[in-house]
């Protein structure tokens, strides 16, 4: 049996054992799942960019794509919305891509054994490719600037849930657990659970509201976009 | 209306605003619920000791509960188990106290403008100290090594539930709106719900087995231990 284990945030992934595990990156809104449709449409590469300054130095050879607090840099390509991510820009490119959050999710979750992206439009692609892997799984969510959010766990909840359903994995877990029991009380209904964050602060600023349903929908690919050498490629 | 905040663990108190909040430390299985038992029976203060050698300075001062990972460090008095805070050892006392976990939260709350402990022993007088405060309210957690646990996140649920619906709160955080929906599963059958955590190896190796039931009995007592100068006395 492998273990389930899930992390909410990236400030708490020193507390957590995942040397081991094969990983996946959780940024809802949006950065995995606007990751998962650059794939779809037909993108090479996706390489994780932490600063500002890296980013630069990708500028003219590379599509840039990069936001902070949910506002496009100006120098980039495109902001960090799925909806920018259309075939006619991204098929055949490689892109830098750099958000408040999700980038350094992601350059985290690749310091275990093996990482990917995940989100709703590729659940079931994700899982098999974690059954496939054999290993205990590390569930990292991007949160927002060291706060828990709600889309990031109950998607986390999802992922532990069809796992533990499949029977090759459990858990011991307590964010594990709780992430399943928000799924639970969100899988019926997941617009409608999102719709109350949906009230919130953050997510005004991320000015995330037109992409919230498209970044809920579940199972649009088969793609797993997993990390190798510096980026993000098919699996 | 005021806000309510939870914070899951003390590693994540940087990321969220509380100064001007009123805060609640929350350490369920033990420290928070075994400090409330030392005042229901009659302990005077209780200084919150983050390091060993800070503790040995306290030595035949005063009473010295201490443990680490569970297991009462050998210069202690007494570990932290409420059992051991009986009136005979307490009564008129003051307690120098450290715990893996629960003592530095009650020291991160304290940064709050007002701080208190917060168990199921005193859960509506908690609440009622929160609504007369008549400011924010800070839940924070002390869940285990930087992970978040189930029982605290419970217990914030349920404080923040009891303050919505007394009509001077309300809130956009999205910890405390999962924290809420996982007491709307737990509340009805608490011992089971928690239970399901109780398997694991956190529980295991903190021995708490015996006093799971009586840390989720909800009010038993009126006291809020507070935190003034240094020290937690009784409101």
């Amino acid at each position: 049996m492998h273990r389930i284990t899930v992390c909410f945030t990236p400030v708490q992934f020193p507390s957590y054992s995942h040397d081991d595990a094969n990983a996946v990156a959780i940024d809802i809104l949006r950065a995995t799942s606007s990751i998962c449709t650059a794939f779809m449409n037909g993108a090479e590469r996706v390489i994780p960019v932490s600063t500002v300054e890296e980013l630069k130095s990708h500028a003219g050879r590379h599509l840039i794509a990069a936001e902070r607090d949910g506002i496009k840099l100006d120098f980039a390509d495109i902001g960090n919305s799925p909806k920018y991510f259309t075939r006619a820009l991204v098929a055949g490119k490689t892109i830098a891509y750099s958000t408040t959050n999700g980038t350094h999710t992601i350059n985290l979750a690749a310091q275990c054994r093996n990482a990917a992206a995940g989100s709703f439009l590729n659940l079931s692609a994700l899982c098999r490719w974690l059954e496939e892997g054999n290993r205990d799984a590390f569930l990292l969510c991007a949160g927002w600037k060291g706060r828990f959010n709600l889309e990031d766990a109950v998607f986390a909840g999802a992922v532990a849930q069809k796992l533990t359903d499949g029977g090759q994995f459990t858990t011991e877990c307590d964010s594990a657990l709780a992430a399943m029991d928000l799924w639970s009380l969100a899988k019926n209904d997941l617009p409608g659970y999102i719709r109350k964050a949906a009230q919130n602060e953050r997510l005004r600023k991320i000015n995330a509201a037109d992409t919230i349903p498209y970044c809920h929908t579940i199972d649009l690919t088969d793609i797993v976009p997993v990390y190798r050498d510096g980026a993000l490629i098919r699996n």
